[in-house]
């Protein structure tokens, strides 16, 4: 998957986000914590926890479970995008939540520096300091996140990159990490053509892998391609949320006209098909990085969550 | 080292070079082959072939042993800057020299493909497609050399980037095989001030890893720092020529200006004091990028050779 939030909200493991709202029901405080994260995949086996794979939830949970070894059970993870093996994050979203007595533990001063004021940018400098000094996972920021917040619900969307470099680009073995190599010369004007056919909201079953019982009807609000300055041809995308192998599936179809293989027209007759084709590949991993996450104010924080698992849940 | 140019030539395998002048004194025709190459130095022990050791220039030349098994021997490299252990570069110039038959070799097409009319195109072409798919060394470009071309001597400046993220920059875990981390906040106006007081034509024994009977007298062109979009600080670094470990000396010595630990105008008094000291460190290679070798025009790169040959075995 690039990023799948499109597991109806029955099967979705919500034991933070009852936890906040049933603890704010009975009374015991708790304190929200929004994690920044940014990770190179090449070294995992996607976000999600697995038994036996390493994975960003479970370095990161991991960690949680050090600096909480005293005060257990240490929180877990909600996250805004899922992302596959592979696939980068530079904003990623994800939230924690803290018993009073956890926030506390973390606030106080450790030997040989002063005393915290913020449990959120204590908790990341902790983190950070356990996924020790040239990690592939950087917690950017840690804050007490605003009432309401929630960082799969909450969010409003998603953006992604995809990097492909293909005969014409400069390939930077630097950046070989996070590129797509492509063995033959591509069309970028026609891709990005065909790109801006597709955006706006439809069912989009034919870019996404299914998964039962989860809609595919996003809303695609951005879909475009340039070339950077070595000639890298880069996708940007973005979407209310994205089904899985969404974004992947997408480049794939633009690659297919970009090579000549569709006509610009295709794309938009195929996914009006709405049925799974073979007639473009799903890319590589490797060139994607989930960009960014969006939420609206403060104050609409809590009302975006609700509407959004009404609507997962339908 | 970063780039050592500074070995005596006497001391230097001039094969190539060698094998250029006495072929055009005797008439058999050879044909000087510029390669344009670069690498992520993180999976090798530095360009210089070694037995035993993964090298650049090992990995190359064994792509050349297989390009030309029927046309034995394989020509050797001659580099203009030859880097250290974990040093990467983005702009690295090499040259090799091929017999008439070898060159002839490489224009015969191939299965599938049409005639090659430009050996130097058509050689980066095959090393690339033996290096493999995703490789952590390219031939960005191959081309016939100009007459009196000499990848090593006929070259006028070396300059490189160091990226170091202190405590106030992003980390950003994807491009951490080629920035350094540093766990302070650092002063980047200071750097840069102090950086200025040392360029100039100057001895650097201050600033080099010994070599016997190598000058360390350098011209150091440009030498200054700016901070990124997120706030990483990067050196620019331009000479003639450089000695053993320069640049990561020249690095580490900013640095402890950055953390407060050397005054400004110290750089300059230690370079003049003109022995090797322990007022400042040796900056880690994982930072370092060789970004670009200047030449000058065509008419005069013999020339420019001949006087760096004088020079150097002065």
């Amino acid at each position: 998957m690039t990023a799948h939030e499109s597991v109806p909200s029955q099967l979705v493991p919500t034991a933070a986000a009852d936890a906040a709202e049933s603890s704010q029901a009975d009374g015991a405080p708790v304190v929200r914590i929004r994690f920044d994260v940014a990770y190179d995949g090449s070294g995992f086996n996607g976000w999600s926890r697995q038994p036996d794979q390493r994975t960003v939830q479970g370095e990161i949970e991991r960690a949680l479970s050090t600096v909480f070894r005293r005060h257990p059970p240490a929180p877990t993870l909600i996250v805004a995008g899922r992302t596959d093996a592979g696939v980068h994050a530079a904003g990623q979203v994800a939230h924690a939540d803290l018993t009073a007595q956890q926030a506390a533990a973390v606030l106080k001063p450790r030997r040989g520096s002063t005393a915290e004021t913020d449990a959120g940018a204590a908790l990341a400098r902790r983190i950070n300091g356990i996924l020790g000094p040239v990690p592939d996972i950087v917690i950017t920021r840690g804050s007490i996140a605003p009432t309401g917040f929630d960082a799969r619900f909450s969010a409003v969307w998603r953006s992604y990159e995809y990097r492909l470099a293909d005969r014409e680009a400069k390939r930077d073995p630097l950046q070989r990490h996070r590129t797509t190599w492509y063995p033959t010369a591509l069309d970028g004007a026609a891709m990005s053509e065909a790109a801006s056919t597709l955006t706006g909201l439809h069912d989009f079953a034919a870019y996404c892998k299914p998964r039962e019982g989860a809609t595919t009807i996003r809303t695609l609000q951005d879909f475009g391609w340039r070339r950077d300055d070595d000639g890298v041809l880069i996708a940007t995308v973005k979407a209310d949320a994205f089904c899985h192998s969404m974004v992947r599936s997408l480049v794939g179809a633009c690659v297919a006209v970009g090579e000549g293989k569709l006509a610009i027209r295709d794309l938009a007759l195929l996914r009006d098909v709405g049925e799974r084709t073979s007639a473009f590949k799903v890319m590589p991993a490797r060139g994607l990085t989930l960009m960014q996450v969006g939420y609206p104010d403060d104050s609409e924080l809590a009302a975006r969550a609700d509407q959004t698992r009404a609507r997962r849940s339908l």
